[in-house]
């Protein structure tokens, strides 16, 4: 049993990466911490509420983390891929519960060193949260099992829409929260769009999960499908061409219950705070020189129809 | 009959691009221009003559170029790789040719302007003095046949020993050259350490070119390959269990004159000019959004058995 704390800007991949936390059984979800950046902090807190509420499982703390990146402000409006509520517009239900009233990254350190080696972390929007528990709580770098956070890329093209061609969005939001977490000594994986964006959600996956979510009357399967669609849609005005969306955040969370889904090579990687058109880059050392001591897990290849077989399995109901 | 000018920082294997260009039958060496950079400009422009004297092509002109890069002095003293008289400690026979009275980027500007349309330019080093020639004379980005540049990488890791773990010496040495050079609006090629690095000189190439270089009296060919043995040596300190040197200049000068040597990808370049870990690396933008336009010819595969073997049949008599 894999027991994870999820960090997300929920975010319709996030909430897709929620849902399957919450059906493999192989993971236990010991809490949501939230943070800004598909969307702000206070919407991302409340979808991440509201999708818990829509699958009954209300019992997961949620704690609210940072609203910004350690040095720079949070100024983005709306999402051009999530929408205006970070949701495809898609209306959730109203929640009944409240976030734990505890900061996002002070919830994290309780809850490892409650647990000693047994919690993994998987971030899956900007590292703020993470590089101030961290900050506050070196410790934790040996008293984590591991972090698997999505974010980054090393030969496949940035996100679209960054100044950085070669950034992708969560370490771009926040580079130097990035570097700290890097530089922490924890176990750490990275699952950045050179295996993300080779895993897909087609159109006939959310129809056929879809129909299976009504059959069994899942609420939160059927509100994720409906913003799944909107999701694919923005993709495809995104992607001219494009026939999928891509499980950035599941494949996290997945490999977080399964590395055997992806093929890791140990780098020594770096990000890059100041550059011109390189901030926010993760920067691979790839030297074989004396020095270079890797301090991550870089997942290079993913097995994605094993990855998207088990994905449609878990939240088709 | 493809005539170029090669801007070279020699250097041993700039040494091998000069006589790789005087020996083949395809090829028209119009001029030599010298740089900083394996070594100082001094020591460049007199290594450059004296390749020349060796092979008795003092008809060559030679003009001396820039002693620095746009914003940066030049503190090297000496090189690991070429040696402290950058000719791996091997003395040339002295030369009675003198440069041109004329600075290398008003050289070329002359000669390209002389004859439009059938100029390449090869840099092999620094791209300084071509920046010096395009910021001066702009038309030249249109009266070129080209500029084949030995330089930069996208995904193979940088040069061992800059700060910078993906940059290549060459763009590093003058970041703010390359930026305006790639920036210029001439047709660009490059040749960098993904497809220099796979190109072999190894022990018994070396072996058979000198053994045939003496067979001939043949000078500047017993020379060279002394100067590459030392360099072979140089790599292998450099490189822990390599058994071979890479052919980088020589390959530029190949490519100028047979492109069917490397499969070229167009692609957006720019370069970093102030990161902290990236200043000097080259970034592609890769992403398929409008807007993204190539300005460059990427080489990202060569065949190099063919290229060696043209390269040990030019060079060995």
């Amino acid at each position: 049993m894999r027991r994870i704390i999820l960090d997300v800007d929920t975010g319709i991949d996030d909430a897709l990466a929620i849902l399957y936390a919450l059906r493999r059984p192989g993971i236990s979800l010991e809490a949501v911490t939230t943070t800004y950046g598909n969307i702000d902090i206070a919407q991302a807190t409340r979808n991440s509420l509201q999708i818990l509420e829509a699958a009954g499982r209300t019992d997961i703390p949620v704690a609210r983390g940072a609203a910004r990146a350690l040095v720079r402000p949070y100024t983005k409006k709306g999402s051009v891929i999530h929408g205006a509520n970070g949701f495809g517009g898609i209306k959730l239900p109203e929640q009944k519960a409240e976030p734990v009233a505890r900061f996002a990254p002070d919830f994290i350190i309780d809850l490892v060193r409650a647990h000693p080696g047994e919690i993994t972390l998987v971030p899956v929007g900007p590292l703020t949260n993470i590089a101030l528990a961290l900050m506050r709580a070196p410790d934790l770098a040996e008293k984590l099992a591991g972090i698997v956070f999505m974010g980054g890329t090393i030969h496949h093209p940035g996100t679209p829409s960054m100044p950085s061609p070669m950034a992708e969005v969560n370490i771009f939001n926040d580079p130097e929260a990035a570097r700290t977490v890097i530089a922490s000594g924890a176990l750490l994986t990275m699952i950045g769009l050179d295996v993300t964006m080779t895993t897909k959600l087609t159109e006939e996956m959310i129809a056929r999960m879809a129909k299976r979510a009504d059959a069994a009357n899942d609420l939160a399967g059927r509100v994720t499908m409906e913003a799944a669609r909107a999701y694919l849609n923005a993709y495809q005005r995104q992607y001219p061409g494009i026939t999928y969306c891509a499980l950035h955040d599941p494949l996290a969370v997945a490999v977080a219950e399964d590395p055997s889904l992806v093929t890791l090579q140990p780098m020594k990687l770096d990000v890059e705070c100041v550059g011109e058109i390189t901030r926010g880059q993760i920067i691979p050392d790839l030297r074989k020189v004396a020095g270079v001591v890797p301090n991550t897990s870089v997942a290079m290849l993913v097995d994605a129809p094993t990855f998207e077989a088990r994905f449609e399995a878990a939240l088709g109901g």
